[in-house]
């Protein structure tokens, strides 16, 4: 295997902003080169896949502002500071649906933007949910959407759902329905 | 179904790179209120899932710079100005792997940063390939991993892949192999 690594001589901050760190650096590149390099320093973010009671998966409708479309998704956040990812979860579950989990099953870490982001996201089963009380944030906007797993697949198949949390959570739970 | 859309008011570019451009928004929200939203304009991208006359998924080894780490991926490369997804599918998988597809498949669209970008990915399967001249991006390195299909399962599943474009390709690939 080749050194394919890419060194950083210098950075500099471009942006800091409530959700978005901007930095341009200057790297080496394995020939010896310099070149520079965007990235996103991002804080990471636990996604879950939600089964209620019946078996549906809980998804979620929502508006993204980055493409201007509404979206069906599985619940998501970002760590606060120094936050535990499965912490995360349960927090994110709750304001996001109102539903606790009582049983959070660790499933697999994705990057979903590795080009430009050292976004990492955690992403859980979440089970035995019970209603609580729902606290979305202030500038949040959502509705619950409970999907039977056969229909979720038809609309990762169909293109109807292209968020790619989604799509893995989706096809992650009829890989554990079916095969375990 | 609830409106959950929200409105620009006004939009200030923060930076253009060679690869991201940021904006910083201000936003009606659906209750009415105001809020800022930042945003990366994308001009959206291909990746192919590129399958050898043997069978094995082309996979390539790539360090990225934003997560610093080397990551397990399809190829995948960014539209040019005006150009068709198909054409820079064919482009992209001839620069990054030195082959040429005779056959192109649309697989699906996904989403891979709806909380901050509007990058959006067309995925195709390439086949029929056959080996043409290599030309690399001068400030791109990488290495050609073809790997049978139950392998990149296993590393999927046991989180040894963790790129979502890649994980969504080859669960894809499972489908079109024993579903179809």
């Amino acid at each position: 295997m080749s050194d394919l690594k890419e060194d950083k001589i210098s950075s500099t901050q471009i942006f800091s902003g409530k959700l978005i760190d901007l930095y341009l650096d200057n790297v080496r590149l394995p020939n010896g080169k310099q070149s520079t390099r965007e990235w996103l320093d991002h804080p990471g973010a636990v996604c879950l896949v939600p089964i209620l009671n019946n078996g549906d998966i809980l998804l979620i409708r929502q508006f993204r502002y980055g493409p201007r479309e509404e979206f069906i998704e599985i619940p998501a956040g970002k760590l606060d500071k120094n936050e535990e990812p499965l912490k995360c979860g349960l927090r994110e579950l709750e304001e996001e649906t109102g539903y606790k989990s009582n049983k959070l099953t660790f499933l697999t870490n994705i990057h979903p933007a590795i080009g430009f982001s050292n976004e990492k996201m955690w992403m859980y089963l979440a089970e035995e949910l019970e209603l609580s009380e729902k606290k979305l944030d202030d500038d949040e906007f959502l509705e619950l959407l409970p999907t039977p797993l056969n229909v979720a697949l038809e609309w990762v198949f169909s293109g109807k759902i292209t968020d790619v949390k989604t799509i893995i959570g989706i096809m992650w739970m009829k890989e554990l329905k079916f095969n375990h």
